[in-house]
């Protein structure tokens, strides 16, 4: 994701036009639009002097309405998408925060093994849904992980499922061995549970596209009616007429493409959620807040795979 | 449902129009409402040389306000519950996931017999409502399933429910055995009620479609609209008035037919939710975290009625 | 409730426009329009031979806008109504299939007084919840009610409250007598409190409609828009006109009037819902869960006070 | 509030249109706005005999466009407070009476004196948030206070968190006492928990209008469109140019003025929330559940500060 | 932020126009557009007696039903983030009064310390969790804090999780030493838990502002607008046509700054939230409810940086 302070300066942020991929797609195809219509229009007017069919402004706004009524719903519900996104890997910052905070209450001081296994299984948890999300599980970016996990690991279709487990029958152990209490167990449980909701939102956020008609649709529809608006433009105002359909194609392609972009929002494009290091705030405040020190690992830098 | 990726390639996907249903009706809607237009402006101004009452475009824009009103309210509603259906399923397998975690923390490691019974349970309880949801469970489908259960669960006119009591009285038996403790009946009991609550929710997406007013009132308008078209448009553009006339039907038309394919999303249509492949996950993940080895059966192909 | 199959055969839905007391009302008053209509036209036009002040259509379009805005307003806010209505009485059915659920699985399989207590408890609090919400409580509607009962009920001003502290009081009772455990004290009284909140949700839809003034502004602005719309129409198009203005108020009035009759949902208004349904289902449901037999009484068929 | 039925009689309630003041207010100021353009209209036509400037209708369509998009906003989230008050105290009625029947299926029947608390406390901690959300609590509308108590009570900055307190204080020491169990106290906790969260929401609506500049900016912008409205209408129009920018001044104030008046929901105005009845409902149900008798009080009759 | 009644005064509010920042800002903004516009139009016709190309109304309300998209987008989401802001800030005043009354209710009234302890540690939670937002605690703020816990807090990097961990770590020493029960402890952790997920939710909010993509696609789309307007309206209207764009360019450049400026609410601009403010009240109440005594620390007085 591209932080950006929302400062106010107009032009600054206008200047940073080229460092997102999709303003570039929406410029690139916007120019070719441009240069279509030119070529249209030197032919028609300019070489073969044919009066082209016009179609009265109002119909485009009728039309338009149509339209409008598509990008509105396109727009809305890609941008839902990626804010419940945002706000499922906010849940899950404020669940491991609390997870930890219970755990740091309720084992002793001095139990620093379980302390460190949860901190690493809590951090764990978290690298491997981040990847799980971004299209399979490396194990080499999972922290103080033993050869034997390792092996285990690999052989579990659902990683990130498996770890969240794993603590809760650590806990479940300690529970039955005295060293933690029934309502301990009441007070973590809730937890371990949105390990797996959130899990679940995401997926479902990934693999639940708009339904396929309304992708379609708004595709052809936008591909007609831009087909059909050199009949309302360019009869009468010809080259001025083909910088108004680039301007209006410009507008229509761009809140597609840009609703295209955030709609799946786990990814590494430019506008994507910085997943990476939300990881990585959580595994310092995990580690911070059981006392065991901090993790070695440096901090991921995020990539962005089609910027720059 | 057909599962695609919004891979931006704008072309590949305009090339699959075909393969929806939906699709395929606006398409052939509009060209029979082509087709007649074309007839209509051929004995008007071709035979008979009538003159049409011209209505002025400002009027179309008017009613197309209010056409436009009633359209954004039907696909937000139909949206809206396509979506709440998938919520609802994602639900299901967070929750069935987070049931068979829990009692995988809490029944011995050894306890086989215990853990084939509540994973099959899971997943007949999944296999059952999806059944449910499409017109009647077939009890072939369910896994695992003794001679004796298979005679009891047809006696039962809410299978899912059945399925969903029988966990949960297990549960309790084996806490009145001292198998499991009170702080585990509290941990287990929101799941079991999770059960029952996305049942009930997915009944009430099936069976309350948009109020019965709304529906035949916006197909009023959608025809009669259409019908005073010609009005405004064959005077002026003749034979391109049909093509406008086609446009305009096709984009109101599509918005009415694809809102209809989505609101009941439990079906075998083409943007329907794969529930089936949801089912087959969710036996997956549970088999795979109560650790009773896979489910033998293999992966049911989703179909689709009305496709191909 | 009119139940209609959403099944895509558009002539057919049309052709039950008339099973609708809203939409009879509908056309009704377009009709009665349209007669005044032609009457002004006739003595304008035909009688006095009068110029009438032409207002253009730019202006209606204008006024169109707030118009607007203040139907989807009222369609949403209505729509929200109704649909909340469904959903708290979707959540009745899960509860009071997750409480008789529980009590299965806690009561001793052979204490058939107790599980007959219940499910007629809970089927009776659905009951007279529907009578409540439907302008006061018939006591023979309810069943298994004895006559001490039924004299006690009849002391209640809130009866719905009553049967669902029966419930709970029976169940503390229980527990007391260590009958039932602690747990499930904690399983069981979200399950009572629920009914609480439903009944609560219920009244707080019936008894708040839209606040009056947006009613009241609403119907002056309709009314006014309808009393210029000759000025923009008549001049030029005559009886075409008349034809337009009855359109264009068919429009405005059927969003109104349909806004209307949703707006309270549990009449017996042609699209109000089956609220008398889904109390059957439930108690069906009920007492199969608790396994004490099918309650006696028949279906109650569902009444339309408006329709056919 | 004014109680209305949803009735369906058209002309009775623009016929009550008299009895909202803000509609009055807007009727009064349209009135204004008519008279000083007939004044306009009068000097510039009939006395001076200038030629005005004049705007074609599609630059106020424009213009239009962006007042709407204000206005819609400005109405939906006036809407939205009006509605979560509602839902707030509609939360207060259902958490009261589960409150009052918790407490009455878990204290002695014979324990008369502690329902009589209860009873008198849960009525209080209505009657106290009202008058707080209304500027003020006088002592004197609160029940069964003695006179030790109202002395206390005189001391603290926030009564109705006080109230509140002093139920959970008054449970905790039954639980202390063995008269209540530790379940108990678990099932109670959360509604008195609610009794703060009602509190708090509500007071959250009272103090947080729209943000101020969304605030000055809509009325500038209404001003300042109604002041250009003459330049567009008077010119062609004349009279009637007079009477078209009066309708639509109407449409604008009025939607701004509606907002303004609900957005406040605990006051006296005339579609304000009928707190007052709802807090006599509830201490009704809380004396009927607890089964100790009825308050003596009789029903206070709420006012309309500014109507009639 | 501007504490200001509702009072329904037009003119006063109007008046007070120049108190806010960004208002200032926008009128700022629109004077330049319409020097700019006034040099131009000066120069063309008046010196240069150029004909500049008309572009028609009708795709200027094209291109605006474009830009209403994204700027009802922009503002709702911008208006959302502002409003979850105040909902979380709300849902802290709840928790922690809710949390305080449990603790005075729990906690032996003569236990002077233990309340003191934890009145002050809800208090710095608070006065920590706005430093933290508002980029950077100032340990000087806190209040009762001795020398060593200073020296402590200081090496944290997340001071308010360490605080609200040693409010959780007292509670579970309190119930390991039998000072309170297991129903307590089950009682009070919901409330530890929200004070995680209120600072998780506000760091949320502030660190995710609308995608990068939106943002500059909007400002580019009114730049461009603003651009061609003047072929739209210096032909016809001369000097009059200024005065128009520059009440288009108001429209426009307002909506999108106000959406600016509320976006990030935690901050010092004009019409933020009150968080200071809150906070105090917090203190306040917290104090009361444990029956400590008041806080020493006078009411801070919130600042507005830009203002004034």
């Amino acid at each position: 994701m591209i932080i950006y302070e929302s400062n106010r300066n107009w032009l600054r942020d206008v200047n940073h036009l080229y460092r997102s991929y999709t303003m570039q797609k929406i410029v690139r195809s916007t120019l070719w639009v441009g240069a279509g219509m030119t070529l249209i229009n030197f032919l028609v007017h300019g070489v073969f002097k044919l009066t082209l069919w016009r179609i009265e402004t109002g119909t485009f706004s009728l039309l338009g309405i149509v339209l409008s009524i598509l990008l509105v719903f396109r727009t809305n519900s890609a941008y839902d998408r990626w804010w419940e996104g945002r706000r499922q890997w906010g849940n899950l910052v404020n669940n491991c925060r609390t997870l930890a905070m219970l755990l740091h209450a309720s084992l002793p001081e001095s139990d620093l093994e379980s302390r460190r296994f949860m901190a690493a299984h809590i951090a764990n948890f978290c690298i491997a849904l981040k990847e799980h999300l971004r299209g399979g599980v490396k194990l080499t970016e999972l922290i103080h992980v033993t050869a034997e996990e390792r092996d285990l690991y690999g052989t579990k279709t659902h990683l990130p499922n498996f770890i969240a487990a794993q603590i809760q029958v650590n806990v479940q152990e300690k529970v039955r061995a005295g060293e933690l209490t029934a309502a301990d167990l009441l007070n973590i449980k809730p937890h371990t549970q949105t390990l797996y909701d959130v899990a679940g939102a995401c997926e479902r956020i990934k693999k639940t596209p708009i339904p396929f008609s309304y992708n379609v649709y708004l595709k052809l529809y936008i591909s007609a009616y831009t087909l059909i608006l050199p009949f309302g433009l360019l009869p009468n105002f010809g080259y001025v007429g083909v910088g108004l359909i680039m301007f209006i194609f410009f507008a229509f392609i761009g809140i597609e493409l840009m609703a295209e972009e955030i709609e799946e929002p786990f990814g590494l494009d430019c506008n994507d959620l910085p997943i990476g290091d939300i990881t990585h705030t959580i595994k310092q405040n995990v580690y911070e807040l059981l006392e065991v020190g901090h993790p070695e690992e440096p901090k991921p830098k995020e990539l962005y795979q089609k910027v720059f």
